[in-house]
């Protein structure tokens, strides 16, 4: 019995970066025996091939796979198309249609690359990892536009209920318990029903646990992200408020290209990417970072195959490489090493 | 005929700075001829005198004034309130009373205290204005908790029409026009009905005008924030979006005590604070930092009496004391002077 990996190479540098994941992947004692990889189209590119960005092949493919590795998608070419045709909208479908309720995203700051932080880091460290709900609230709530009084008004709807709040406060309370024990739940308690409702489970929740929890507006996380970063150990939220908090964890990093994510379900099925975008301008030029990517194949074993060693193995590899300089120009400039030699480096050190 | 300015002192160091931010309004000569300042009771302290953080004396003396000045509200003391009564519910109700359809924050970094930064800033400087819409959306859209299917949910409605956006566009335009003609929509109109409704809106609006626009999704602007400050002239997003960009951007700028807000209406009355809370572990001990509330002061100048002379005054007098460190220990440690100190040097300058 082979596990099942569903590739999802997607738009712009996608297809270049997860080739060198793949390329680690398989550079694993023992892999080539326990997987088998099946490609699928999705993204721009589906749209370009079949008028639909998440095609019904892929879907099959998808549910049908333990775990899913997914490149990057979008890109200027599509930005036009009507929203619900867009790459954006078959990822939000695809993140339902898998039900990966949870975004797990790792926000460490290599000791080799402190300098790359745009904050003055001085002696703190940066190492926390944010959990974010990702298939309710506002994105997928009740939308409508409509004409009201004689005008035109539109409308979106935050919606949560118990069973949904749960599992993603158990995840980082799980989270938690192997690292510094403590969440900090961040909402918007003093304006939102939503975030009232968070509160309450939460406290319910961690009351049952080890863990310590604190509550932080968002509005003053967004502050403490640039101020206190390593006051962090696991970060609870919303799908809105995880999406930029997240994004905002990455800027502090220094670069979106190393930086891995997990999106899991309750089945154990997940889906795996880097955090950054399809960088359509850089596509094509092996110059694109595949650290990311590479990382995510790393949470990809941890997380659907249990694979906790082969996880490490990635990880350390990737690290060697980071402290050895193997990295891409974005990072060190002209000296900077090409995306298939940074993949290349890595699956040797595997 | 005095213009007749409402003092609301609020909690914690909300007396002191407002104290001297007082001291600073009267020492513009013939200030005293032509304002009539009169106090009123909000925030905790008044919940605890009137059972009503936002009572009705507060409510018919702000809707007759040209301008309300504000300290700060809230404190531990009420975060246990069921949530109408807290403080924070007192402000949001106090700015749909006076109709100030959005808030306006200036972000920007004093040439001698670049070093205050916790971002890199290397030769960049920082100068944007953020125009949040502040009385609308999902803040006070309907909202409920119910029991559906046997478990609790809830629910917050991010509303929007276009009227509502139109005036925050508007708003943005015109303070844009007297800067560098660029603004940045920042929305999520990958995923938000009322995202793309504010794009729609902007759009035509910006047809008519000189101004230069962009969009710019919520998540990357949460990075932009950090990466790219300089490149932001003014900022427009609804009231969610604001308050988060709003407090993120105050971070970059080193000191939360130094910045003020504008809240206007269309009346032109106006609602002034600093963008700082009420810091009840420090009040009374006359260290707080009174320079976000005198700048608030200038803002109240300048938008609602149309005194730019005065306002002018009044910022040139702070940036005197700034380059000449006159400062609270928040910024620079156990030599700062008090918030008094602070207050009188300024007023002597003016
Ligand atoms: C593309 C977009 C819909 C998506 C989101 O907002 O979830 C992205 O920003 C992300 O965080 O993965
Ligand atoms: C106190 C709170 C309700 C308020 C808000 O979110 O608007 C505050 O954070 C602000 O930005 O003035």
């Amino acid at each position: 019995m082979k596990y099942n990996i569903a590739v999802l190479r997607g738009d712009g540098i996608g297809s270049e970066i997860v080739e060198e994941a793949i390329k680690v992947l398989f550079a694993i004692k023992g892999m080539k025996e326990k997987i088998d990889l099946k490609e699928y189209s999705f993204g721009g590119c589906a749209y370009d091939k079949f008028s639909h960005a998440f095609p019904s092949e892929t879907k099959e493919g998808v549910m049908k796979a333990d775990a899913v590795l997914l490149g990057a998608v979008g890109g200027p070419k599509w930005n036009e198309l009507p929203l619900e045709k867009r790459p954006e909208s078959a990822l939000l479908s695809l993140r339902k249609t898998m039900e990966v309720f949870c975004n797990i995203r790792p926000v460490k700051i290599f000791d080799s690359l402190k300098n790359l932080s745009p904050i003055k880091l001085e002696n703190r460290n940066i190492d926390y990892v944010i959990v974010r709900e990702l298939i309710s609230g506002i994105y997928f709530g009740n939308k409508n536009t409509e004409t009201i009084g004689g005008e035109i008004a539109a409308k979106d709807e935050m919606f949560y209920s118990e069973s949904q709040i749960k599992r993603a406060i158990d995840k980082a309370i799980e989270i938690a318990s192997k690292r510094n024990n403590k969440i900090t739940l961040v909402d918007k308690a003093n304006v939102l029903e939503t975030s009232r409702l968070w509160r309450k489970v939460a406290k319910e929740k961690v009351r049952d646990s080890k863990t310590e929890i604190d509550y932080m507006y968002v509005d003053n996380a967004a502050m403490q992200v640039i101020l206190n970063p390593d006051k962090f150990d696991v970060i609870v939220t919303s799908n809105m408020f995880g999406d930029i908090i997240s994004d905002e964890s990455g800027a502090i990093v220094g670069s979106i290209g190393l930086l891995p994510s997990a999106s899991i379900s309750e089945s154990g099925l997940g889906l795996y990417e880097p955090i950054h975008g399809s960088a359509p301008d850089i596509a094509g030029k092996n110059i694109a970072n595949p650290i990311g990517t590479i990382l995510s194949v790393a949470l990809l074993l941890r997380y659907s195959l249990k694979m906790d060693i082969e996880a490490e193995i990635i990880e350390k590899a990737v690290e060697n490489a980071i402290n050895n300089k193997i990295l891409s120009k974005d990072i060190i400039g002209e000296s900077g090493f090409s995306t298939c030699e940074i993949g290349e480096y890595i699956a040797n050190e595997v």
